[in-house]
Parts: structure tokens; C-alpha cells; sequence
């Protein structure tokens, strides 16, 4: 007999690279009836059948369902849709009183002016702006408890965001970052593009986006937001030939004598309480390897004394604290679930 | 019947990465005879077998050979071998009144006590140190044409160096500089180790070194020379899952506003008789596939005006233009070829 | 409070690549605590600092335990050893009158002179051979249940010989076949090892231990056993350069007239009640990428008729099927659990 | 000045993965003049623009040139088209009086009929075809010095062929073959493909148009002409996630006793003159990377005597051997040129 309490979900966008880890990570956790699956289909189709990685896993047809459809049948629904996509499938689940995890962009700007700059679209709902909650439980676990929209960050902010957070905070901190970040693949999402052909990423590495990334509005936001002012973020995304995982690099001026040792230990004590980020002992920096396929962030820590500057490195996966493992622990937060349930 | 005017070249260390990068280059140098190869064998053999990919594609023994015997039967000896190896063959081959382009980081720095600082160990011949030229034709083309000791850059300094100089030169240029660079695998040379091992490296990204790498001073001090004052460099290396190629991401503050085309156009005057610096036009940043196999550096430039900040991006192959390629743009400079002999 | 049913198991040999897997798979078992871990360490240290990946997901001190400690704290201990060494920690555990799953070679094959020309090293224990069972579930499941020292297959061996079950068992079946195999890199394991650096593995592909490699007695061992006489296996085994995943194609002569589809009915009526095996449609085959982290064989079968040959293709993850998974489903049978707990 | 008895080469499909080769390799080459080059293009560009990898290499600018523009300006053309279009270009070329080396597959087989069944299309040039050579010099050396349009094989027809010839040809020779085939990512050529998604290929292995390659009625036609009557083969093609190389392990049954040394002597006899073909010693097998932009076959050999199978290994990259290195070597025989020139 199934376990009564358990709460019911549902995926729309289930064929992306979102998707799939969302739906991977959820048969595993104890607590979720995975409920309704959508993707774009030409007709109805058993899950194991349109994505054979999930064959005799799970017994469910997933087919192109409305949200009014998702909204039925689930008390909470994952969008893990393109950006744009998104906001046009959000209203009617929020209005049958059910909660959202949204994935996509389109829910973690406050303005939609600012919004519409960045991604050069108009945005449908301003109006659930006001409420829709930033998901990074990291800051805002309070508010998450509380909310029925989240809006899941994304991995390059994620990375950047708790590693900039301990030096940005507060009255002192630092009001100018440089953040060099490199990505998997798999962090453009499933698309088909000439760029992104194996022949064309294997062996190579690029910049790209330089000095026009779109999710740079998204983490001043929250910079501003944690330090209390505005902070200038310099930042430049990379392509890594690898599927999974990103890292970060942070570096920031040192406006006082700091050791290392002293870093770290401000960045423990900041994140003392935290499940899922490791701050690296002294000497240690974190690889893409040891965080692949978990909810961590690994942070570690570096002082050059004579530049008088700080090196932080944070490394997650992309597709797990980056984006269905921090979709599913705000899940836990929005539906008073342990917060670490079904990830560690 | 063979050219006459050929000259005589061997290598030392050619079972290396860049050993066997500058044989592969070396056999379709039209001015060239390969005399003499030696590598760390038991007994000698044809290199064909010791190393297949070269089998019916060069009929000569190679053998460890002592540097005195190298230098009988070269004009230039090539040396191939790790930091500290080096300086303990040079002596015999200069005495014996050959020229030789060192591949180490042995005759790098103009002070044994830096030398001695960085790289953990004696100098055995300080004496060459005053007269060895760094061999960054970019910037010192005429004093390596007169050389007898050539000190090939690492590929790190040779992809920072070369990115920076533009913005460091002369009176009022950067001081301060941050340079996020990130190698392939074959940067490390070959060598046994676990940290290597396929499983270890695939699929996954990671800074070392942070703050401590030993190629820093080198990069200093040739900034110094260029800007006439001290110039700090903050360094991270990082290293990334492919077999060749490097690229690096600097950031230098910028005291003036100058728009991307200006600086690009800034830089274009600058190279604009190189033939390995290609200046990519805006918009367009380097990557890896472009300069694989080839001995070119190719350079992209942006500006985050709000944030003040210029942004260099530079991609060369480790072991053309990093190594080998630029050891033959030295041997052309000082054999009296064209520079650009065997290497377009 | 814990459950109190649950198993106490331990792992020696947590070091490898095997036995992290089975640390993460079994982190995730309801039915199971993990007591005991043992690796070769200078000093006992927390799991989480000797591998980093595992900070803040077990609290346990891992140390160089001896079987006798291994024996006291667990109820089963999984041996993920190199081969000849397990066969040195066994005994003490079996006469402790606690079970033992073996991920090595050590007691597969019924001849201890078998295992002598195969593995060039003398048996310490063949009293235990006759006893052993060889752990492929889908062939040996009620043997297993009543076993209490379970030899876990060797990756090659599983993928192939689930493969071509069907065709060989019983009395009209194939007695020569052909297995042209393709491993990830850690079917090796974790040893440093210069043909196994990233940059000798990376963009290349070969063949290795041509018409000699040790598993091919264990496979023509199992296949007589399948079959009541002998079968003749031509095997060659190549190195893909990918972490994991492995993939065998076996060419098969069919002496009577049979069409894909009807094989493929075979095929599905002869594994119609395994969990973990997957016979793929008409036209489908397996993909390394759909059995990644899981504990499935995908198979996939096509008819060459104007040639008569059955193509058959195989497909697993070769540490979650072809060892940690295998060792986990393995585990359950011995200890009266659902067979597929902890792995779906 | 520059040599008057250079060759005036064209390349159409210069912006494919093959015609990128080709330029590559004839830029090397001492005694060819590259005087047109055509791709899809909008309007005419300088090739360094349309492909920035070649910028500072070759001052030419590309368009979309119609063979009759090809025909004038050169006395060889390459064809690097896909199959069905290079039929549809060759016309003027030949009627001009000019050369072709066709890389396609529209001229390889002898009847239009086997071309429509493999190829699914009408052959829109029957009557080149009985003059049109086969372009593997080991086998057609003389009738392609004397041919004007040479049908340059496939990759995999490439390595399968010259690994089969010795067991095949003349009377008592092999009539029945398996080749089980693995093959980097270009050997599909340049096309955006859902399928080749660098994270759909990395980290993942698989076979494909299993029984069904349109390459094999090539092979065959090519085998019984050696043998003298039909060769029937079962080929399966495999995608390696590299980018560039292929590999071939054949079985042959053997019907005479024949130890794995008298078989590479044998071999070695039928190679002894080829420049481009290494036998490799007895253990030792063929490795991608040995043979990676170079022009080499390596074909290792093994016997299993107890199963009467001789185990045959062929390796060459594809883009080299395999395409536009062989298009070069029938290129360098229908122009009087020695054989090796340029590849060497």
C-alpha cells in the first residue's frame, strides 16, 4: 500500500536535460508521487518509450499536457521549460491554488523591464513578479517555506552567488567581482545547434557571451540585494567539453590584510548550518568530479597577500544544485519536507 | 642528392609531448637534417619502434646520447627535457660552439635567486643566464636573432604574455593584471602520475596550483621589462579535459573609456606585422579547434564599459606555439631562415 | 530512530573505483547500514576527507581493517579487492559465519588449476571454490539466495554472456561465438598506470590482450555450463576512451532460418521476468548513455540473413551491472531482500 | 617566382570536415598551386573569414563556384561533396578535359543499379562509371595513374579492405568475413544532427545501422574483384566519441593451421612496397592515436589457434587514409607526382 502522504508532482518540459535529472532524482525520493509528465510529443507514449533511459523504471504515458491538465493532478508542478516557454504555462497551475518550481528565467527578475532587456521579449505576468520567490535556500529559506512560486536560479548564478556571498554581505563587503565561470554542455540545454556538435566542442574550449551574458542582471540583482547596495560583476562564461558540471572562479580585491585561513573560517561560519556546501580545507580546490551528480557546492578559498586579492573557486553539477537538485530542495522547503530529502 | 645547406639539428628529450611535437614539425622543415635524437632508452633502437606513430616516416637510432656527443653532430640541438634536466646537457653543446634552444624553464629568468625560489633547486649555471634571450619573438625578435641560447617560454606565459602586452606597454599602461588560463592536459608534460590518469581528468575541470604557480615570476618579470616598472600579475591555472590547446581570459582595469573597436584597433597596430597574432575581429573570441596544430596565437578583445573593464582573450596550441613551434620560430631566427619557415 | 532491521554491511577495498560505487549505491539502500569501511590509508581518517566527494554524506572513520575486524562489525562484507587479493582476506570472514559478496576474479572459476593458468598465481583457498556462486542472478538467483560466498562476474563476462544466453542454452544452440567488446576506461580500475594517462587514452581507440585476455575461461566456463557442452568464444576486449559504460557486439551463425523479429521474441520470452534486462525493439540498440548509472543490460538483436549471422549488442554500466549494482542485487538475494532494492 | 610546374588545384565542399583536410594537406604540399576554392556560401568571402582556423594561411576568396569556373581554373578538382551531389557537378569538369578526385560515393560501385539500391537515388551519370577507377593505390596503382576520374573510397571500405586483401585474395583466400567497425565523429561528415550533440556522443558508445551500412555492397564489389568470386561480409559500424580515427577488428575463420607469425609474414610479403601501410610486430595491435593526421594504415594481426580465427586490427584516421590523405596520394599518381609527396 502506498505511503498516503505523499505529495504528487508533475514535469512539463520532461524530454530537456532539466527534465530528465528532475525525473531521475524524483523516483528516488521518498516522498514524491510523480504524477503527470509532459513533453512536447507527437502523440501519447509510455515514458520508457519515448526516453529509453527510463524504460522499466517508471510506468506512466507522457504526453503534451496544458497546465490546466498539471494543475489537476498534482499539487505541485516543475516547469523545466525554455525561457518564455514558461510564462505562458504558469497561470492556471497557480490559480488552481497549486505551487510552482520554475526553472526557467522567467520568474527570478523583479522588474519585468529588466527582464524584458535581457531575454528582448515581453514579459506575459508581471504580476506574479512580486511574489514569486528567488530559489536559492541559501538566503532565502524563509521565504521559500512560504511561497507558491519559486524561482529556481540559474547554474551560473548559483555558482557565483554562494561563492561571492561571505565577502559580499553586509556594510564593508566587497561592491566590485570578476567571475570567470566555466560550463558542461549540457548547461545551454537540449537544443539542436550547429555550435554544439560533438566535432565542433570536443577538444576545444571557448569564451562566449563575453561581456553580454543574460544572467548577469539576475546575479546583481541578488548582489545588490545581499550587500545592500550595487555591485558590479565582470563576467565571462566558458564552454568545457565535458557533459555535466561548472566551476567558477571568483576574484576580488581585498580592501584589508586576510589570510586564508582567515577566509575560510568566515566562510564556515557563514555557511555553518548549510546541508549542501563544502567549503575545502586550506590548500584544497574544488573539481567538477566531486560534486557530479550531487546538490553540493564545493567552495575553495585562496589569498594572493601580494595583489591583495581573493581567489574563491565553487564548483557544482549543473544539472543538480545548478538547476533539478535545487528545484527539488526548494520543493522540500514550499512543501514542509525535510530539506535534504531525496538528495544526499 | 640532399640539400647542402641544410642544417643540422637534433633534439634531446624526444619521447616528451613537446619531443615529439618538435620531430612531427622538424620533418617538414625544408631547411632541416635531423641528426641526432636522443631520448631515455635502455639500448638504442630505430625511433620508429620506440615511438610508432613515427615508422616509416624517419630511419635514424635514437639513443641517450650525452650532450657532447649532440653537439658534434648538430648546429643546433633542441632541448626537450624537463625543468632542472636542462641546464645540466647545456654546457658541452654551447662550449663546443653550437647554439641551442632550451625548451625548459631553465634560462627563463634573469636572477639564479628567482630561479632558485621558483623551481626549488640550485642553478648549476648561472654564468649563461646573462646572455640567454627569452625567446618571445614578438618582443625580442632581434636579440634572438643573435642568441646562442635560446629560452623557449612556457606556453602559459607565452598566451598571457602575448594578450597583455598591448595594455602593458610603456607609460601609462596597466599594472595590475588578472589572467584565468586554462590547458590542456598535455601542459603538464608526460609523466606518470595519478592526478592524470584518464578516469581522474575526464569529464571533469579544476584549478591548481591557485596562487602558487611557478611560472608567475617568469611572467613578471618579462612584464616588467615591457612596462618599465613592476606589473602584478594574479594567476590561476586550470586545467581542462582535452590533450592540446590553452586559452586564457585576463582582466585589466581600464583608466580611460575606450570602446572595444579602439582596443581592437589598438592591438591590430600593434601586431600588425606578425605573422603568428591574429586579432580577431569584434565580437569574435578565440577558441581552441582554431589553433590546433598551428603555431598561431589568436587574440579577442572586449570591454565591459559600465564596469570598466577590458577583457583579453588569447588561445594557442601548448605545444605548437606553447612549445615546439615557437622553438623552430627561434631556430629560424637564429639560423638565419625565414621566420616563418616550417610552420605555415 | 534507525531501523533495526536493517543489514550491517561493510566494504574493503572502498579505494577503487568499484568500491566507491558501491559506497554511493548503498548510501541510497533502505535496507542497509554500513558499519565498516576499510581502504589502504597511512591512518585512519573520516570517508569524507580521504575521498572527498563523500564529505557530509557518511560519518564513518575509514581505515586498513583486517577481515577479522571487517567479520566482527558486519553481516555481510563486499570484498572489492584487486584479484589475488581477496582470496588473502576471505577466510576469516566466512569462518566468522558472515556472508561475502567477492568483486574479484578470486572465486569464479571451479578449477583452482584454472585459475592458476589464468591469473599466473597459485589459489590460497580452493576449499571454497566448490561452494562459491557465480553471481549472475539472471542465470544462478536460488543458488545465490542460499550462498554464502557470492563471486560477482567480471563486467565483460556479464555483458556478454546475457547476451548470448538465449542463443546458446539447451541443446540446439551456438557453440562458436564472437564477442567484440568495447570498455569505458575504470573497467581497468584505479591504478596509475602511463597507458592509462588521460592524454594516451583520450581521442583514441584500441584493441588490447588480442586472443589472451583472462576472462575469456570464466565466460567459456558459464557458457558450458548454460549450454551442457563445450562453446568456443573468440573474444577481443577494446579500450573506448569514456569513464564508464561498456558495450559488447557478438556475431553469432544461425543454422536455421530466423528473423530479427523472431529472435528478438526469443529474446524477450527467455528474460521476461528480469528487472534488469531490457530487449530493446526492432531496430533499436543500445547506447552506453541509457545505461549509465544504472543497473540495466540493454540488448538489441539484428539478423544479417543473406550472411546468416545473428548480431547481438550489449549494453551496462560496467561498475553499476557489471560490479557495484551486480554486487548490491547479488547482496539482496543472500540476505532474503527484494531483489531490486536500492537499484531501481 | 613561383614553380611554373605546380598543379592548379580546386577543392568544391571546401567548408566540410574532408574539405577542410584537403586544404590542410595541399598547403603543404610543394608542388600544388590551390587556385579555387568553393563552398555554400552567401556571397564570396576570403577564406580566412568563412573559416577563421585558415586566416594568415591562404589569401583566396570562396564562393559558390559552378564546376564550369572550376574546370578553367585548374587541372585537378576534388570533389569533397556528399554522395548525390557530387554526380551533379562533375559533368563540366570531365568534359573540360580536367581531373577529378571525387571523395563521394557516386562513382565507386560499377552498376548505377547497386549505386540505387544503396543510395536510394537515381544515378544521374551512368556512363562514368565504367571508366571511373577505384581509388585505393595499394590495389589500382596503375589503372588510377591512367584514369581521369578516380572514386575515392570510404573510410571504412578503407581500413576494411586493406586489412582483408591478404586473407582474401586469390584462390584458397577467405570467402566469408565479419568486421566489426568503430569510428570517430567526422566519418559522418559535417551535418547538424540531433544524434551528434556533443552530449549525446561524449561519454557514450554505440552501434548503428546495424545489418543495414550502405557501405557494404562497396566492400563487397572491391573483395570479389580480389578474390575472384563473391566475399560475403558482415559489417557492423560503431560511433566512438573522439573526433577523429577509425578502427577496424576483423574475423576470419582460418581453414589451414597458421600461427599469428606466419600470418604477419604473410602480410608483410603482400605490403612489402606500400609506403603508407605498417604491419605492426606480433602483440602489438593498432592504437587511433599512432596514426592520427598522418596517412598510415597500422594493421596488427593475432591468431586464436583454438578457435581457428585469425584476429585482424586496422587503424587509420579518417579524415586522412580515410579521405582526403588518400585523395591526395590518387591525386599525386593521376598527375605524375610521386606517391608520398606532400604526406609525408
Amino acid at each position: 500500500m502506498e505511503n498516503p502522504k505523499k505529495i504528487s508532482v508533475g514535469i512539463m518540459g520532461v524530454g530537456g536535460y532539466t527534465g530528465q535529472e528532475l525525473l531521475r532524482l524524483l523516483l528516488h525520493h521518498p516522498s514524491v508521487r510523480i504524477c503527470c509528465l509532459s513533453a512536447r510529443a507527437e502523440k501519447p507514449k509510455p515514458v520508457g518509450e519515448l526516453f529509453p533511459a527510463f524504460a522499466k523504471r517508471i510506468d506512466l504515458v507522457c504526453e503534451d499536457h496544458p497546465p490546466e491538465v498539471m494543475a489537476k493532478g498534482c499539487d505541485v508542478v516543475f516547469l523545466a521549460l525554455p525561457h518564455t516557454i514558461s510564462m505562458q504555462r504558469v497561470a492556471p497551475i497557480l490559480k488552481a491554488g497549486k505551487k510552482v518550481v520554475d526553472l526557467s528565467a522567467d520568474f527570478r527578475l523583479k522588474e519585468a523591464g529588466e527582464y524584458e532587456a535581457a531575454y528582448q521579449t515581453k514579459h506575459l505576468h508581471p504580476e506574479f513578479l512580486k511574489d514569486s520567490v528567488y530559489g536559492l535556500p541559501e538566503f532565502y529559506r524563509e521565504k521559500i517555506r512560504n511561497s507558491t512560486l519559486v524561482a529556481n536560479p540559474g547554474c551560473y548564478p548559483t555558482a557565483v552567488l554562494l561563492a561571492a556571498a561571505p565577502l559580499v554581505k553586509g556594510g564593508r563587503g566587497a561592491r566590485f567581482l570578476i567571475a570567470d565561470a566555466k560550463s558542461g554542455v549540457t548547461g545551454a540545454g537540449r537544443k539542436i545547434s550547429g555550435d554544439l556538435q560533438f566535432a565542433e566542442v570536443n577538444e576545444s574550449f571557448k569564451a562566449y557571451k563575453v561581456g553580454v551574458h543574460q544572467h548577469v542582471p539576475e546575479m546583481e540583482e541578488i548582489l545588490k540585494d545581499l550587500a545592500g547596495e550595487s555591485v558590479l560583476l565582470v563576467f565571462t562564461p566558458h564552454l568545457v567539453p565535458i557533459n555535466r558540471g561548472l566551476l567558477a572562479t571568483l576574484y576580488v580585491n581585498l580592501s584589508e590584510n586576510l589570510s586564508a585561513s582567515a577566509l575560510i573560517a568566515k566562510y564556515r561560519t557563514f555557511y555553518e548550518k548549510e546541508p549542501f556546501i563544502r567549503i575545502l580545507p586550506e590548500g584544497v580546490f574544488p573539481e567538477i568530479k566531486q560534486v557530479l551528480y550531487t546538490n553540493f557546492c564545493d567552495i575553495g578559498i585562496q589569498v594572493d597577500a601580494k595583489r591583495k586579492t581573493a581567489i574563491i573557486v565553487s564548483a557544482l553539477d549543473n544539472l543538480v544544485k545548478g538547476a533539478a537538485g535545487q528545484a527539488i530542495q526548494n520543493f522540500n522547503l514550499l512543501s514542509g519536507l525535510g530539506e535534504t530529502e531525496g538528495l544526499l
